[in-house]
């Protein structure tokens, strides 16, 4: 980042922090150590330097020397270092018009503010100590959380939650760590001070426990993203009216035409507490259309990788050798059937038989995607599966959303892997203590008590301009 | 509107009043005499049925029987009647994502507040005396303004400078009021308490400035919603370039086809302190095709309404005849004369003089759209041109913007002007004592000191929620 030359830490900095756009009320935040003063440059009303920590002041802002204010506000002083970034902080409530909240903007870089970088002021509350780094990325986490269970997520995460875990994990590291050098130090005198079993157990666990964290971000990006539903199914089974259906709109061009649908369409619906992301597929058959084969590639493709596949089967015309084709290498736990056009025909007992015993842990529901029935049961079916990929995560509260975390943890299981198995193939102490020391570092960087300013750049960069 | 059944001005009522969307802060509003009471169901942190007016409190918000909070949040209270509305107001600054929004307004409306009307808070500040009508109104146009002119009028209007100067206007036809009334009490012994002779002054004082308020609003009107500015000329004079040219990017489709463009196309610029709505209009020309034609006619009409027109002028292909019938009725100080591709030809001798002669105010300025040569210049121009517009309407200050203003002022002004010509024709005191009162009633109607309940559910509903 350009940016990144410019940057001073002891700069007082100023942003819009209410969404882009026009609403009756913006905010803009104002923060560093000259905060107060710059404020009292472009304030109208009892000076904001004599105002206590946490008040709020109705007063105008504008050019000192202007004779028209440029609006009526409510200035909130807070005073370091109990603020959010620990700095002196200044936010002005204006009227929320675009071209007021620019000029406030620029009127208070005319006073000696700069712009912001995004996630510049939740960067300064980590640097001063109010949060880890772990709880700093879970504050961009919960401004893009859109369903509960991604929610619950972050604010777990933000309120250190999570990052308690990892310290934990972490001493327990160190307290093995100090055991094995203790041993090293009187390695010469061959006298084992750690107890060999206490070792093994306490790897063995560290191990699984950071594996089963690492693992547990396949379901903490689909709760954060929202799980991926792919609905797929022969041409012309309803796949499309079956989205609409489940969307409650027309979002699906739907027509009686084969091959109507060619590119993936994507909807989210929230199913509290969890967010679905629905994709429609073109429908599975042969064809010379080379777009539309383009688009059966995809169908397949959104099925492998999908958190779960709702199979759409139409009674009329089932073809039980095309159900297993497409389905084949699907974990069954997590197919759902939906056999559609329930108003018109019923699907062939043999056939719902076969898939009762092929597919035992698949629920099948009998649906009309065109007159909306059964829809609802539809839903649930798609919920208990959510809730079984969320559950085998683990413990709901201590799944990893994050990437960064995910690649620091997976790091730091195969490092602990290193130590374990170092400790059954009865390597020398140095070498098992540092691969200790290696999984400490890794475990580290998630809180941020290791970190680099690059490493630093790359995560507040991702933040809005604001916080 | 249906919500006006269920309206109930002692609610509780609560909105997000930031700009809709994901930003790092939102605030919830909430107001009415319950407002801290139930804020309080919701809030994890010291009570804020103890804190004091104007101050702001970091704690958590959510159900009270949750185990996880919904979010972090500051809430600033606001004690009765030093708030905004006059009411208790509680405002909640939370993390910005859309979902937590909206379930922090569900969890307030299932403790108790219900979702507040369009502008319901403002109106609630004029009901509890804190503003009165054209002040309640401001707040309205300063959130929406979009240019320094407007954001003026409107921060001038909502300060009162306006309807002091009402106020002030109307004071004075009370004493006139009371002058003939006066009179109209010892008619019948023949005396004549008020001197006519200033009666007279003082009618045709008010009438006059009554007259140019109403005046006023089609400057009003065009520096709140921005200045529009017709492009017009023949076809391929380069009209759809120049917009581009100062619009400083590709906004209309631009190419050597006569006729590209057949809509209207609008797009706004700053040049400070005016908004300027650009009009780029179907060149001028005899065509067969109908919706081309359309949309000449269009042009024309644009051309009649606009502020201003820019007549864009191929010096390859001038005609003089189509320059004339094009511009006949427009008012020739508001024209100015775009000699385009200035990189190639230069415009006939004369056919410029003769254009400085038949439209002696109209500013000629050589352009090159294709290279955005004298762009600035030609934007110079407009500017000086709007400011000739606005200082017609008088004292920049005493503008009117608003169309009920407007509606007020010149039914004002029709019966101001009644009363100077019952004056002039020596009518009974009585009849001119009527025309007064009935001008006396329009005026007070701006302020809502004359109010009813209906005109207020039209104001107020066309502001934004939130305020």
């Amino acid at each position: 980042m350009e940016t990144s030359t410019i940057y001073n830490p002891s700069d007082t900095i100023c942003a819009i922090s209410t969404p882009p756009g026009t609403g009756a009320i913006a905010i803009i935040r104002l923060s560093g150590s000259e905060a107060i003063a710059i404020a009292d440059k472009i304030w109208q009303g009892k000076p904001l330097s004599s105002a206590k920590s946490h008040t709020a002041h109705l007063g105008y802002i504008g050019k000192a020397d202007a004779d028209t204010p440029l609006d009526q506000a409510l200035a909130t002083v807070f005073r370091a270092p109990a603020s959010f970034t620990g700095d002196d902080v200044v936010e002005f409530a204006i009227h929320g018009s675009r071209w007021l909240q620019r000029q406030l903007i620029s009127l208070l870089i005319k006073s000696g503010a700069r712009m912001a970088l995004p996630g510049e002021f939740t960067q300064r509350a980590f640097a001063a100590g109010k949060m880890d780094l772990a709880e700093a990325e879970a504050v961009a986490d919960m401004i893009a959380a859109s369903s509960e269970a991604a929610h619950r997520l972050a604010i777990s995460q933000m309120r250190g939650d999570f990052s308690k875990h990892i310290e934990k994990l972490r001493s327990e590291l160190v307290d093995l760590a100090s055991l094995l050098e203790l041993e090293l130090d009187f390695s010469e005198e061959d006298v084992e001070f750690a107890s060999r079993e206490r070792l093994h157990t306490l790897a063995a666990e560290l191990h699984a426990e950071l594996s089963r964290l690492a693992k547990s971000f396949d379901a903490g990006a689909a709760i954060k993203d929202g799980i991926p539903v792919a609905i797929i199914g022969p041409t012309n089974a309803g796949k499309s009216s079956l989205l609409n259906a489940l969307l409650g709109d027309e979002r699906a061009i739907v027509s009686d035409i084969h091959g109507t649908t060619r590119d993936i369409v994507e909807d989210t619906i929230e199913l509290p507490p969890y967010l679905i992301r629905f994709k429609d597929t073109a429908g599975l058959r042969k064809t010379s259309d080379t777009i539309e084969n383009i688009g059966i590639e995809r169908s397949r493709q959104a099925a492998r990788t999908a958190g779960l596949v709702i199979f759409v089967i139409d009674p009329t015309n089932a073809q039980p050798e095309t159900i297993h084709a497409e389905l084949s290498g699907i974990n069954s736990e997590r197919i759902i059937f939906a056999i559609n056009k329930s108003d018109i025909a019923l699907l062939d007992c043999n056939i719902e038989d076969m898939l009762s015993k092929t597919y035992p842990s698949a629920p099948i529901v009998h649906i009309s995607a065109k007159y909306r029935k059964e829809i609802d049961t539809l839903k649930q079916s798609i919920k208990d599966i959510c809730t079984k990929i969320t559950d085998n995560a683990g413990d709901a509260d201590m799944i990893v959303t994050n990437a960064r975390h995910a690649h620091a943890l997976s790091a730091a299981a195969t490092s602990a892997k290193a130590v374990e198995e170092g400790l059954n193939t009865q390597l020398p102490p140095d070498l098992i203590a540092q691969d200790l020391r290696e999984t400490i570092h890794h475990l580290a960087s998630v809180t941020g008590q290791i970190t680099t300013s690059e490493i630093l750049q790359t995560i507040f960069s991702r933040f809005c301009v604001g916080k």
